[in-house]
């Protein structure tokens, strides 16, 4: 494990991947690894992007890649899907960019599924961008795709959120906008080229008026940077905007309040995990059917059962 | 309490609403009552009814209550909706049956929802079943509103599991029939009057052989009632095949499986929820951000902070 370590954080890919795997399998070298991460991580800028399906989130996340290297950054993907194991979309989307970046040893890109891991991507993303963090990544875009739950939780993950958009989505970008407004820093109207584009920026730009975070607006105004991200059309001014958010993040305390968020959420998904996985240790030795049979035979009433069960779990 | 309990055991309607406020309100004295109330549970038959919504569950429900009662039975109701604080259909439904069961002391209905509650319904609905269950009801009624998990969930709860359908219902219909194969130990196909009927239970019958649930299976085959619940027609072949499928369920060890299969979610449920109950008062104690604050200014790994965070869990 030392070694691997030792080549991840030399950023070598192989090492790094290798560390995720390991993630991804709830290896039980995790704590000892986590350990000697820990002094190399919190330097990078974790940016997550999401959603709906077709506004172009691979070809943004390519078109960052390029823009982000072009000033000299190392960058690292991570593309989660929480609700497959295997997700087609963002496998296809990897195969794409590593067309694009595949020669690049300064570019990092991987998929993550969850589907059925216990306590699912809320417990493995965080440690994945840890590694990533230090294997010496100045950027890690996290990827989501955007269904659900998934819009929230990348928020939860993130330094920066970005949120992208194309007009003509009909209602499925309704849903999105009302969703996500409340969790956007950036937007990103793709697909500019498209017609609807004009009438997708004023719906934007109106909803945020009406929810209070309109230009003006005492924190952070979410900028609104369209984008043709198949021609590379936007990109230096969409990296201008995670510049100029990253230097307000850190102008203020927010940063640390975000981190501190999302480190808390961290620490708590990994502490109930552990008590989820002790209470299946116990159910599959059959001492919750002991117990739920002790309940219907009567002998014992659910409350009392539950206080026994506790003192299992506690060890 | 001793004294409401007392009048709860003797059938005594606002004595029984009464604890079910206790538990919906998660009364620090539940685990007594549990344990006042542990040797008169067991007796009731406890059924499911599911659905989509539009198919008459709360009509069908009445007309149970109606059949029931005379057959004389004891019937309790508890509706439940997963998914709101308040159900409009629910309330709606209670009002109506109320008006046909208002004066009858041996019919309780109540309407129970758990949105935001820890643990939700999962949690709260057992417990309100074993009031029901030992204030001596012959038979209760549990009726859910059939979204998505709501549907699997109330297996979890019952001795029986009904599921109402109608024909005409589209879309709905056919998705409700996929999730809800499983789970179905009879089926009700309500509004028989309509058109389309024909075509319901064929397509019913269909699924039931190609899953190998057809009759002639070696253990419970569910039986297809066909009702007009707004004409109380089909009554008592729904009620013969309620009292069947207890039969069967009796004839073996199957009452006791389901039983303790109900109780072990139960009391892993009540321990898990208390689990979380510390975390919670942990949290608000500023145990997890200061830990969080030392995850972020590097002096202190994840795994460490939760494994210092379950110390503190376990007491």
């Amino acid at each position: 494990l030392q070694d691997i370590v030792a080549r991840a954080l030399d950023g070598e890919s192989r090492a790094i991947a290798k560390l995720i795997s390991m993630v991804e399998h709830a290896d039980p070298r995790l704590p000892k690894m986590a350990e000697m991460l820990n002094r190399h991580v919190g330097r990078a800028h974790v940016v997550g992007l999401t959603g709906p399906p077709g506004v172009g989130k691979s070809t943004t996340t390519s078109m960052l890649i390029s823009a982000l290297r072009g000033a000299g950054r190392r960058v690292a993907v991570l593309a989660v899907d929480p609700s497959s194991p295997y997700t087609g979309g963002a496998l296809l989307g990897d195969r794409v960019r590593m067309i694009d970046h595949g020669n690049d040893s300064d570019v990092f890109i991987r998929s993550m599924a969850s589907r059925g891991q216990l306590g699912g991507l809320a417990w493995a993303a965080p440690q994945a961008i840890r590694i990533l963090d230090a294997a010496g990544f100045d950027v890690v875009l996290v990827e989501t795709v955007g269904v659900g739950q998934s819009e929230i939780d990348v928020v939860t993950l993130s330094d920066t959120t970005v949120v992208v958009m194309a007009p003509g989505m009909g209602d499925g970008i309704q849903a999105a906008k009302a969703g996500v407004l409340e969790v956007a820093d950036v937007f990103v109207v793709n697909k500019a080229d498209r017609e609807g584009v004009g009438l997708l920026q004023r719906d934007l730009q109106n909803m945020l008026a009406t929810s209070g975070r309109s230009p003006g607006h005492a924190c952070w105004s979410p900028p609104i940077v369209t984008t043709v991200a198949s021609r590379r059309q936007g990109a230096p001014e969409l990296v201008a905007a995670l510049s100029e958010h990253l230097a307000w993040l850190r102008a203020g305390d927010e940063i640390l309040q975000r981190r501190a968020h999302r480190a808390a959420s961290e620490v708590e998904g990994i502490a109930m995990r552990a008590l989820q996985n002790r209470l299946n240790d116990i159910r599959n030795a059959g001492r919750v059917d002991s117990l739920a049979r002790q309940v219907v035979d009567g002998s014992l009433d659910p409350f009392s059962a539950a206080s026994a069960l506790l003192d299992d779990i506690r060890g």
